[in-house]
């Protein structure tokens, strides 16, 4: 079988990780990196990893006849007309999250993919934790019985920086987007109704882009479960990364991973260390798991395990929780669209 | 000093258990015991606790001039008129949950104690226990700094039977009653707005009853922290009884009780027995310590922990909580006396 | 059936302990207390507590003839005599550990026991430990398969007095006599032989009574296992016991009990409070049930379950480990009173 | 700076492992593979990582002018005399335990190695688990004091093949080797006296091969601290690999590593998958990190973190212990060599 050649758009944090992680794969040889901020670093960079093409356009890689996927990890607001090109291109996506800020333009980004036949894998790499794919399992082959509650609680180490905040679509669309897949990753059902609300507690500077950062979603589902998810732009111990699913036959918990199991008793008490720190840390192995997965997808074509259908419906959860928020009360995720453009939140 | 001489109305097992431990203190003498269905049998059970007066009549207890406190521990419907005539009598009471089912009545209890003079504690135990006191004073202190997010986990093994499902004024007023008052009482803050929403996930018994057995109520509190409550009635590993207060400066999480700590691994994984099963087992400490503090606040005249105003704002909680799932939105704790009426909650 | 009469023989902490504790149970009256150091302040508390006799003389209370059962806590070198009066007097006993320093005169005490046909418990507390027992229940259904591996920490918060020290009988007989006990109850098996190595690394006051401070002890078992036990005079962070018992089918671990389940999360790191202290907060319950059960096979005329014999095999490997320890080699049990005799270890 | 320039000697499991944690490193590179054992199978193994020289002769990686270091990971009788050649050659060596099984031959290539200024790391990968690692580090800063007792228990998942007990060198040489390494990195001391006990509880073929499979060892170290290590060839529920340092000053407490934090409470108990398997598992990230420091230590010419005597000085408690075990007494480290050649324990 020959080797996947890969394109890679966007070489920023995300990018290179992608780059690093497909590197250690055999089946897989990258062709070529594109960034909007070529220069010598970034070519030192791909040259030590023997990648030749370092391109500040698109279309090079679209238009290269050698590449069968791309990893678009450059700006949201890229996403969607790149997804389209590399439909007409007949390229695979693998596509970070969110997919865009506007859940037509998803749609169509998604519509596009599918008629082409290519692949299009969304960037949901919580999926892919060790963590989180045993508890999916467990609740799968019904350890728990039928779910009656699901608990994410879900908080960074830090807030992002203001210049971030303004542009990111506010905590339920950048943030809480992440738990929006969760819910519907672990209880194996739609989201049907949110209630979000939300406060400024951390810094005012949210206030000032209308947005918030801190906030606790209660959820329904079409199953008849109910669910919560809570969110913090800032838990000063480190990321908090826990879900529990209660059902029928029990509890299924997952908790945060340590750097160590070092356990300190002293005569002022009992001591750990801190949670791993952030994304990075915690998901290092679940970057690798999903692109390994999605180069797998497309060498024994299978369907990828997180469609752009997935990323719809996440995006479509949190645009339905934004809503909830400022108009204070539940809303249907069916009645969101339509909420969305009276009250002009898609523009 | 003298001892505090003690009446007992209502010797169920909650009256029986607090008759028990009140005898382990010598400060305490438990002069009479008053229940509708007085017997041989309970004659036996007190005369080998050396207590002489077992009556059928309350009126019996308020009129001895020996008794300088009575334990209400009969339905809740009695609960009002006794605590009126112990004020007029001037004994001190210790109030079982709730003080009633409505809000209007329980204030003119609480009212009456106040004109008294005499002490009112109410019986939410769950103050006592050793978990949640270490997680009130860590927040107390300023361990976790400003409170952003209270998270209150409260299931219990198994549902009530459905004759108490009839009575029991369904889940807000019944179970929830408890995870209100902790949620004020770890918080240090008041209660502004509910948002309740629940389901019928365990037996379709409780729709019978135009009850629930499962929901969750997120709130808001004046000190703008939020929370969220879960609750089921039935967990099948146990009681399930947790609290999270996390903060500026950190996160303070108790979790449950365990008959023991040994852990088993074998071939087949790691195990551990469940937690403790049930109110008698987990807070059979705290029934200990609320009625010997309650004994030490009248010796040495000092207030209650858990005030007749106390259990009005748990009630007024558990009845916004009921407005609001039935109305299907947020509602204030400020509005519910008037959209109670509207509604004919209170008949 | 009637109440078990009961005289106590030694009114400092353990023999307080034990009254309060057999006050609970309403199948027992306490007839009368014994200490050599009776005056005003014993006399108020036994009042108190409504046990009208108090005296200076043992005597006094072997030749009640309305006293069923001792329960002697007097000084280490009263136990002997004391057994065989109650031998005599045909009052059941129960006896704190050790019986004797000198295995000899224990065995003359159990055989004085046996001969009168009265019960012999002995307080080793720890088998009544909610941890200790379940885990001695796992081994014992097989749970862990055939015993390979013991594994027993111990160690104490804070050394004792130097003025007990002198008195103690040496860290093997005074603290790891428990943990011999403890080897035998979770194995199923007598210990056969063990090394005993230890040093003085905590207070130089051990080595001036030619006694140690840390201990480190292997055991060979008559089924084929094989055990360690280390000991600390102090472990800073406090009372630390735990067991582990590995064998062909798994491990079965128990470990310490703490004060609550508070995990605090800060930017420092993860927290909890320390175990519980010592032995009175650790085995508050453990002391409970080891005097109810010993009522109960004096009600109900059953085995005892901790014998003369298991306090007469714990003192054997205590003494063993003394040895081992002064010749620098590995000592069989069977060999131990012959070599004490010969180094006069004995005397 | 260039590259550092490998040759691999032995491709079984060890070896192919360590290829594929230098691949990852931008500053290495394979050169060549020597095997006894090569074929079409190894060269497209090795073709596939770009390696192109595959060799059945060490002398063909020892004069290629190319090479700066050689790991060397083939069989331990090879060792000694692949160390004393690159040596010669003056190439720095990474080298499997235990160097060798002749602690005069141990000498030898420490020796060899010390007069060439060669760097020789020998691969006791534990050292850097990260829950070892940060053991050491609180050992270090002073987080427990000084060390008085240190725990070790190392258990393997299944005994090895038959085969393999007959060369292996027994239990103490073959598998307690690296728990002796441990005792002197956690305690940062030299280890003065060792009492061995053990015994064949598991299968009986260990006895055909004059060997053990569970044994309990007693430790002087030299700073006065006890220590204690059992070993099992078998734990059902996997690889058992935990540490304790108890100090002046606290506890310090390593335990093992779990695949996922998922803890599942059903009406039977609570839950969670085994630990990590084996070695491969549990030491992945300390295999890579041990050849990235070795690779560090030649490029910017620092001091290897294992060094020969390190691996001397685990050989020579080892073969202590084993000698301990066969006299029945506790040995000295420096009474080790003279005894082993009176009992012809060497040849």
């Amino acid at each position: 079988m020959n080797k996947i050649k890969v394109g890679i758009i966007g070489a920023g944090r995300i990018g290179k990780i992608h780059v690093d992680n497909l590197r250690r794969l055999p089946q897989v040889e990258i062709v070529a990196v594109c960034d909007r901020f070529t220069g010598p670093e970034l070519e030192a960079w791909c040259a030590e990893r023997g990648i030749l093409i370092v391109t500040k356009e698109s279309e090079a890689i679209m238009a290269n006849p050698d590449i069968d996927a791309v990893f678009i990890c450059s700006s949201t607001d890229t996403h969607v007309p790149l997804i389209k090109q590399a439909a007409l291109a007949g390229k695979h996506v693998f596509c970070e999250k969110p997919v865009s800020m506007d859940i037509r333009q998803t749609e169509e980004a998604v519509e596009a993919a599918s008629q082409a036949g290519i692949k299009l894998q969304v960037g949901f790499n919580r999926r892919f934790d060790h963590n989180f794919k045993r508890l999916h399992e467990h609740v799968k082959v019904g350890t728990v019985g039928a779910p009656h509650i699901i608990k994410i609680t879900s908080r960074d180490p830090n807030p992002p920086h203001p210049d971030y905040i303004q542009v990111s679509g506010g905590i339920f669309i950048d943030m809480m987007i992440h738990d929006f897949d969760m819910a519907r990753y672990v209880s194996g059902s739609e989201i049907e109704e949110v209630y979000a609300h939300g406060s400024v507690l951390i810094d005012p500077v949210f206030s000032q882009y209308e947005d918030l950062d801190t906030a606790i979603v209660t959820l329904k589902f079409e199953n008849g479960a109910l669910g919560v998810i809570d969110n913090s732009r800032q838990a000063v111990y480190g990321y908090d990364q826990r879900v529990e699913v209660f059902g029928s036959k029990g509890n299924a918990a997952v908790t945060n991973d340590y750097p160590n199991t070092a356990e300190i008793s002293t005569a002022e008490g009992v001591y750990r260390d801190k949670p791993l720190h952030f994304f990075l840390e915690r998901y290092n192995e679940a970057y690798k798991e999903e692109t390994e997965i999605f180069i797998d997808c497309i060498r024994n074509d299978k369907p990828v395990p997180v469609s752009g259908m997935d990323g719809l419906q996440a995006e479509r959860a949190a645009l339905t929780a934004k809503l909830s928020s400022q108009l204070k009360r539940p809303v249907k995720l069916s009645e969101a669209l339509q909420l969305a453009e009276q009250h002009s939140l898609l523009t």
